[in-house]
């Protein structure tokens, strides 16, 4: 199989195994596929959480993307990509002071806040520096709507400040001098493949921003509608149409454009941007029977691959999977069969494909997970067994750049330390004289 | 709260959170507490998986442990450290060529080889060196013994070689020349709290190695029995006595040596070394209330501790956690209260404890998830949200040594390439002249 008219035996070659490889065009045609039927008033931010290899989100930028960060690290990476500190907004439950003082000293467009005392820290941080900075509040909502796999409302969360203690907190306009509250933030679930739920989210929190608006005084610099649309993984699912996304949500917003005209809309959307973009390829290492199942045991395993669905979802039905390349000369692959495709951990739950209808593998042959561009890499355990993370490619205009080098032997051991000196370094027993 | 007389307090202020630790004197406990009960032939590996850091391993080997590795970093760990390679054995399901080669050119005691495919490779890849290897069948066993968390045998599985497989494989000791089989490897299950358990297992092993010297005309030089010795984490768990599991196994191992007095006994233990011996310290940076409960948003998380009880099994259940220091001045901590203690990731999957039962919780109080030494670290996903793995810190004869240096923000962004040049070295258009 080809990707942009390279073979991915060619990738393998030359990257070696096992790979991540992203596909320029369909990060392209994903954010270009929503901006263009979504209102124009809204902005997409791709959350760097999902992928935050600096050349995925670079694609994306070009594309007309914004950046939602959580890290120093993803700050410093939408930075460095050349996203303009106004189209940049950070959040997360538990922000340090380093975070908080980099996002003010890069004056990025908004701290999404998600407590009074983070509130209190970014009054006087940013007093210290004598900078005045926008502030969204985190409202975790009193309701929650169903349609989403993993719903983040109507429950006790880390997350932001209840409805209740928002709307009851008085005058928050006022309240603070350097810490400028303007705004909200609300996340009603995640990989929803339902556009009647956005619609309902988004009607939900638009109606919210209003009411915030009313009792706290605050200004609606910014609406943060979150987003959490999906990617169609397993049997039975289907992609959202981003036209029947616009046709729920856009005149939602064409109304609160009318009655907020300076007002900046934000969706956010990591996933859906990244996730169908990425294949994880691996090469078999060994093949086996093992009481009456066959076992491909390849190079790549869930160390790289556990938290494609999401952290706390483990693989337990299949991704979509392809044979990539043989190199057995056979030629004819012949009739799919059940594979369990594992990989080199050594736990049972290694397993990157249950019973998967495969053809005949052999020693050599390439398998690849598709749809797995998104919370593939970062959010697995890397280093489980000592392994490290895999090498990223992204293919681009017919041309293969590697965009993140293959962890070495080295870049694991280099930041341990024995805690003792190395047996030549230490001193001898003395020798009694005689 | 103090470890070897030195406050965590002062662990924080000096190395930052979060952060692991580790206690010497409890490492060095459970390698002397099994070594002193156990059968004198029975040698202890432990494996490295559970807590690859090279100065944990270091005192475990001061203790007698020799090492279990299943991958290049692990074996060049074991060996920095200062292990001999007649104490060292590879294992693992997908051994690369490059992790086979090193095995060779290191010349360890045994490699544990998973299938016939494998042991082609070794006998290739050890005569092209012209060494003879020695290698220990793992074995696929037909049926599963009750009593551990997760079995291993009578199921279809990746690992080793089923049973039946091997016993009707013909004369193995004379098929091969480079490969010098001459012993089995079996491993029934993990996280064994029932002496017996143990024992059963042991003695299963046993007449299996047997069986097959009968049937293949192997030698049994080493005959490891696995392992799977758990620790106790939760409520109605208790841990192993290691007499007890001595008066299981060693009249076995008396019985097995008196008929193969030359035959070299392996137990391994990753778990129950390394996991009583680590606590991991996590700072409160936010504390509030949502919907009734009770959040402490702390700086550490699940990206470091996820699979703690690992790796597939999440924290459902609270570790025994402390309250390791107060910052706040009121001294007295009041009665427990029902906290959920959560992380700085954007998921609420990020929970370290659910309504676990603490003192009333101030920002700055250090908690201490105890008993977090086994598969926390290198089994988690650190570098989701581009956090980066944590600082680890080993305490041994009342002093703190770094034995694993916190990930800094660059040593993210480095691996990572922008696929094109910075803006400012792209050349310019060009300006048609006019």
């Amino acid at each position: 199989m080809k990707i942009q008219g390279i073979e991915y035996e060619e990738l393998a070659q030359e990257f070696g195994t096992p790979l991540y490889v992203y596909d320029a065009d369909v990060l392209t045609g994903a954010i270009t596929g929503l901006r263009d039927v979504l209102h124009p008033a809204l902005e997409v931010f791709y959350s760097l959480k999902a992928n935050p290899n600096i050349s995925v989100f670079d694609v994306l930028r070009e594309g007309g993307a914004r950046a939602e960060v959580s890290s120093l690290v993803e700050l410093r990476t939408a930075l460095a990509a050349g996203a303009p500190p106004s189209d940049i907004i950070f959040l997360g439950p538990g922000k340090s002071e380093r975070e908080l003082a980099a996002c003010l000293d890069a004056g990025v467009h908004a701290i999404v806040c998600e407590s009074f005392d983070e509130l209190d820290d970014i009054e006087r941080l940013a007093g210290e520096r004598g900078v005045r900075q926008r502030v969204l509040l985190r409202i975790n909502p009193e309701r929650t709507i169903g349609g989403s796999r993993l719903t983040m409302g109507g429950k006790p969360r880390q997350f932001g400040i209840d409805e209740a203690q928002v709307l009851s907190a008085g005058d928050l306009a006022k309240k603070y001098r350097y810490a400028d509250v303007a705004g909200i933030h609300v996340y009603l679930g995640t990989r929803i493949l339902d556009a009647a739920v956005v619609g309902a989210n988004t009607r939900y929190i638009l109606d919210l921003a209003d009411r915030v608006a009313h009792s706290t005084g605050i200004r609606l610099d910014t609406v943060d509608i979150g987003g959490g649309l999906g990617v169609a993984y397993f049997d039975g699912e289907a992609d959202l149409d981003p036209a029947d996304v616009a046709a729920q949500v856009n005149p939602l917003l064409e109304a609160f454009t009318a009655d907020h005209p300076g007002t900046r809309l934000i969706m956010e959307a990591g996933r859906y941007l990244a996730g169908r973009a990425g294949v994880y390829v691996m090469a078999v290492r060994y093949v086996k029977e093992s009481m009456g199942e066959r076992f491909a045991i390849a190079d790549g395993g869930t160390h790289h691959h556990m938290a494609a669905v999401g952290i706390g979802s483990f693989v337990k039905r299949n991704f979509p999977a392809v044979l990539l390349s043989r190199r057995g000369d056979d030629g004819g692959a012949g009739e799919p069969q059940p594979w369990n495709v594992t990989g080199p951990l050594c736990t049972p739950n290694d397993s990157v494909l249950k019973r998967a209808a495969l053809p005949a593998l052999e020693r050599g042959d390439l398998i690849g997970i598709t749809c797995s561009g998104a919370y593939g890499p970062s959010a697995s355990p890397g280093l489980f067994l000592s392994h490290g993370y895999p090498a990223e490619v992204l293919v681009s205009g017919g041309r293969a750049f590697l965009v993140r080098r293959r962890d070495e032997p080295d870049d694991l051991t280099r930041p341990q330390q024995l805690h003792r000196a190395p047996a030549a370094d230490r001193p001898r027993d003395r020798t009694p004289a005689v």
